[in-house]
């Protein structure tokens, strides 16, 4: 099958791997329909974090499912599939609370590499999601952005709190921010904040529920939000950058005892104890369990009530795939769609 | 007046202060009738945190109203009145959602210094709450609890979601963390964990319903929190300590999703955030906000439902408060109850 493989920073290839199958009992093999990038993938590209040599990439996937292994009960061949960016049996304790990303079974799929022809699923029945029927080709994107941007900036929401009557800040305008700001909306907040430079970017924010735009970051950005909600800060903020600025400039923005959700991968954080204890914020976040939110999610789309699929902003084919992260390290893309 | 004033590490003196009196028409002066030594007040003490020249020390306090402001409506003289160790208005939003300690207006008791005859108390009707009456002597030390240790206790088991079915676990068996014990039983907690290797500290934590005792620390004491739990870590847990062993020490213990109530006053903790990232647990903690319980916990003593008292091992006229704080210093007292 034709893959993806990250060689070293900014040396990505598509070349033959071979062809992914069953190796659990509880495996699944689907045959990928789209794949993305994430910017999560960019932090190796761009050298902050390490490879241990040449690497399959990608985690985010939609499907139709070839095969099965021999204990799978629920998800059948030919079943058209999202699943989510961890594989969990959803059984256990930490499943049935609804975080099935730490799952005690978890699999990353990162180490699978979806960014490829064929993908294996571990943990199938407890993954995967079917999907009503074959969809629509225009669904697909925003199907694919469930499997993670999607579910991810949702997540991130529901640990802000986002709610009817509440003022909600996102800091990160790329695809998990603009997806939270869909969220939100969604969730019924009132009034959503919204940091970005790029008018793009706030553009779309804007179609999907933004009703204010703030430009300066950091500090300077904390204090505007609390200009703009009499003094106190956002009730919640979503962070979805996941450096100390802006972790910062979320748990800044929200009022004592607000509620931060983080979901950007952090990198080089060190969070000073004293002053986020006086801060008396809420801080949850973490590696999203989509899995919770995947059959809401995608009835939402399946029903047009949502159109999340807007963060693609560049399609190309697999074989194109190292433009589609040079254009993303350069900012000329938000959330690249790989078609298979 | 006589009151309780540092100097420097180690050298606490009782002198005489000017008589506390009313400042603003929102404030009312009490005669304190206990006052006791915190945890936190040994910080200076151990000359972890520095000194602006002589300090009056004491945030926690009981007594009767001796005078009012012009504004204050609600609070009489006469009253016998148990106060936060932060004063707030009780009106503004943050308030309003519960967060006192973080009032807008809010006023940090240790600036006035309450180990003494007299105290101002700022924003009396926000901060004080009468008891139906004069207590007999024996809920003395329940109510000063109440003003402190009890309500911080009480909001750190609430932040680590103590309640039925529940698994707590509890890092830190001074006043505080014993006092969670108390709060995570009646918040009707199923299994409560402590770590803890003193003998006395032990037997109270039992008697408060702890349920299992750890002696190990670190690590290998978050090992057996999950050893105990099936592998899965704690639904909640308190952490009433303070430094990076033990706030770590509390992250792990608690299962992914789980709730870390923290209000030890963190002391050179720097949080590495990818760490906490894939730990996915909630963190919420700060400083205490004691007055959003004080009416049931005020109820509860009264009722002789709770004896939270019992923390206080060691009791001391105000002229010997030095002793005080030697013996919490060394050891030799968990929390140590001042008379006047």
């Amino acid at each position: 099958m034709r893959g993806v493989v990250m060689y070293a920073p900014g040396d990505v290839r598509v070349e033959e791997r071979e062809d992914a199958r069953i190796i659990e009992q509880t495996d699944a093999v689907i045959r990928v329909t789209a794949a993305c990038i994430c910017g999560s993938d960019l932090w190796p590209y761009r050298g902050v974090e390490a490879l241990n040599g040449p690497t399959p990439m990608g985690h985010e996937y939609i499907g139709i499912v070839e095969q099965v292994g021999a204990e799978v009960r629920d998800i059948k061949v030919g079943d058209y599939v999202v699943g989510s960016f961890v594989a969990s049996d959803n059984t256990c304790e930490i499943c049935q609370a609804g975080y099935q990303s730490r799952c005690i079974h978890n699999v990353m799929m990162g180490s699978v590499g979806t960014q490829a022809q064929l993908a294996r699923i571990p943990l199938a029945d407890g993954t995967l999601v079917a999907t009503p029927g074959t969809p629509d080709a225009d669904l697909v994107p925003s199907l694919l952005a469930a499997s993670d941007v999607l579910g991810t900036g949702w997540f991130a929401a529901v640990a802000a709190e986002a709610g009817p009557g509440r003022t909600i800040a996102v800091v990160g305008d790329g695809a998990v921010g603009l997806s939270a700001v869909l969220a939100a909306k969604q969730l019924g907040a009132e009034r959503i904040i919204v940091f970005s430079r790029h008018p793009e970017r706030q553009a779309l924010a804007r179609e999907f529920g933004a009703t204010d735009i703030i430009e300066q970051r950091g500090d300077a950005g904390a204090a505007k939000v609390k200009e703009l909600t009499g003094g106190y800060g956002a009730h919640g903020v979503v962070e979805a950058v996941g450096t100390e600025e802006s972790m910062w400039q979320a748990i800044n923005s929200a009022r004592p005892g607000g509620y931060v959700g983080y979901v950007g991968v952090t990198h080089g954080v060190q969070l000073d104890g004293l002053n986020l204890f006086f801060t008396g914020v809420h801080l949850h976040g973490g590696p999203a369990p989509v899995r919770r939110f995947l059959p809401e999610l995608i009835q939402l789309i399946w029903d047009r009530a949502i159109d999340p699929g807007k963060v693609f902003d560049l399609t190309l084919p697999l074989e194109e795939a190292a433009e589609g992260y040079k254009a993303m390290d350069e900012r000329r893309a938000t959330k690249v769609l790989l078609t298979l």
